[in-house]
């Protein structure tokens, strides 16, 4: 770096937000590598049918973008209520829904609206990390909630139960609760008594359920969608980036009353989702089908190394997700890079002794397998 | 509404950040009427050559949709840099360009990065009026300085002289400032002495120039883009809504020190600018001579409209822009009903007496001279 480099550098930290001087950037590393398992995407590419639909869908709103896109972005909105009625059995009006580019934007908007330097967000921790960083990107403080209270096996050690939960919400006395369900980066759902639990036991919240991941739960897991009606402080997001394959075009939603969602209005910037996001986004709904259409294969996957990492004496968290947690790594950080020297990425999230995996295609799972199974007698804690 | 609906309203409005409640959103009417001359959009739509390489370029992205977005937009900052190197003539590198989802979400970053609730911003209002709004959204306060001290004719009452400026900047010490050139809703560019004078005057601010509307400045009017080698502190903010024609496709760009622009990385949200953006936005980059073919065009009808609004009577501002504001009239949203039920939408920004008005296409600009003519002789505030 020049002197002159140097300086600007200084005289920029110098100038930030105190609180965010000496941090680096969240994002996991984007490498070129052969087998990409670390960002819980879909390695499958999107079908035939569905890039010419999406193709001809943006070749319409191209001639017109000289406009600005419809701020409101209604017809999105009623495809996204009509997507989620059909898929959840819950019936999800347009009013109900709004979206972001990325799911991170309407929680963003969530805790723009109603966060504030004097208030505190709950969460349960390790979650999704953009939790706290989102939370105190608005000066709302986060508190990091605990885990596995009142289990005594590690099998349960990322399990969150409902009298722990209700504990530490009466403690914190928060104003937002964030759930996230399947839990990342641990992958098991939460009982839905215990998002009512948490839901009654904070009457001055509102409370997220991080949804994500839904749509490759286990059977009989239910949507917290189910709870919508008559809490109207209760809130669930989405994504189009996991279980609909569509990471790259940036599509984040959420569900809850339509007064919860007029309010979002207040701090979202006009005219946010462009009129390409949202003919793409359209485009990919009017085929739920084939986009949805790798969720089962994903899951067998997902549950083959559940049962092949046992076998090699890891332990995997029970897993409602895209992705297998697994702890009995003695080095996390060494197996992550081991793994990498064999051109397999997978996600080092910090947590002593776990890594993170994508379910993948089976071939990719093999390639994960593989390595891993060379690595297992010297990379585990105990056997 | 019905009761639980209004149970749920009054549920909600109590649980949002205090400064929230009562707010309307912020933006302007979108109406379907056949002149539409309130938002500043370009009124030409895309050429058709632009709309195929448009359609190529994102076809091309769409397979691989199931992956995250390039986080950092590489190739696009590349393109940026190279646009505002052929264009501005100062020589702009990528990693001195930052983009998002419009220019409000750079400005946001900005605010995200640099404000805190301790700290203040200072604009000199009336400017953008989604200044204040992004700045109180991440709890900075935001000072309203004032336009037109030192000045004695109604001709430069919008208008903000150098000592004014620095004598206000002082009096704040604000540790953001926002300077709005081409000014907006009022349409006069700044001089550079006075962009030169407020960073000197102001030495732990981050000295933002919003030059949304730069490429229909007047002749002789230079760039900000000048004056950022050696004040890490400054920031050229601009926009490929406006001249750029493509404000459906949102996407605003900043250039700065590249350690200014580093700062925004630990703010942003991950993957914030889709692959199809990314795409749309380079494909038409590209083709930046055909998108900008019609800036002269457009300055022809800002001109002629100053003109004829003088000539009926009206007090139009100095316009470096894509609008002309004009003063003298009587009621301003009696006058902007009556120029609706017309068929042309023009924008009522909420002085008193004054109203703005888009720089479209000779038809439009016919349309809304021959209804403001027949308007003028009972509109004018005097005569």
């Amino acid at each position: 770096m020049s002197d002159s480099a140097s300086r600007a550098a200084v005289q920029i930290e110098g100038l930030l937000r105190p609180d965010l001087r000496g941090r680096t950037a969240y994002g996991a590393p984007q490498l070129d590598v052969p087998v990409q398992l670390n960002t819980n995407e879909s390695s499958y590419p999107v079908p035939q049918v569905v890039v010419d639909a999406v193709a001809e869908a943006v070749t319409k709103v191209v001639p017109d973008l000289n406009r600005y896109p419809d701020r409101e972005f209604t017809a999105l909105r009623e495809a996204l209520a009509g997507y989620l009625t059909c898929t959840s059995r819950v019936a999800v009006e347009a009013a109900q829904v709004w979206a972001g580019n990325g799911s991170n934007e309407v929680l963003l908007h969530l805790v723009q609206a109603f966060g504030c330097p004097d208030r505190r967000a709950l969460g349960f921790t390790p979650a999704y990390s953009m939790h706290p960083i989102i939370t105190e990107t608005t000066g709302t403080a986060f508190v990091h909630g605990r885990r596995g209270e009142g289990f005594d096996d590690v099998a349960h050690r990322f399990d969150l139960s409902t009298a722990s939960a209700v504990a530490q919400v009466r403690e914190v006395d928060p104003h937002l609760v964030f759930l996230c369900s399947p839990n990342n980066p641990t992958g098991t759902a939460l009982d839905l008594d215990t998002v009512v639990a948490v839901h009654d036991a904070a009457p001055r919240a509102v409370v997220i359920v991080d949804e994500a991941y839904a749509e490759f739960a286990r059977p009989g897991t239910p949507s917290a969608l189910t709870l919508l009606a008559g809490r109207p402080r209760l809130v669930v997001t989405r994504t189009m980036s996991k279980a609909f394959a569509l990471a790259g075009g940036r599509l984040g939603y959420l569900v809850a009353d339509p007064a919860l969602v007029d309010a979002l209005r207040l701090v979202r910037m006009p005219y946010h989702l462009s009129s390409v996001t949202q003919a793409v986004a359209r485009a990919a709904l009017g085929h739920a089908d084939l986009m949805l259409g790798t969720v089962e294969a994903i899951k067998q996957q997902r549950d083959r190394m559940v049962i092949e990492l046992s076998a090699m004496g890891f332990t995997p968290v029970a897993s409602d997700a895209n992705f297998v947690f697994f702890g009995n790594v003695a080095d996390a950080h060494g197996t992550w890079q081991s793994l990498l020297d064999r051109g397999v990425l997978v996600r080092d999230v910090g947590i002593p002794h776990y890594l993170r995996v994508t379910a993948g295609t089976p071939a990719e799972t093999d390639a994960f397998l593989d390595a891993l199974r060379e690595l297992a007698p010297t990379h585990r804690l105990e056997s």
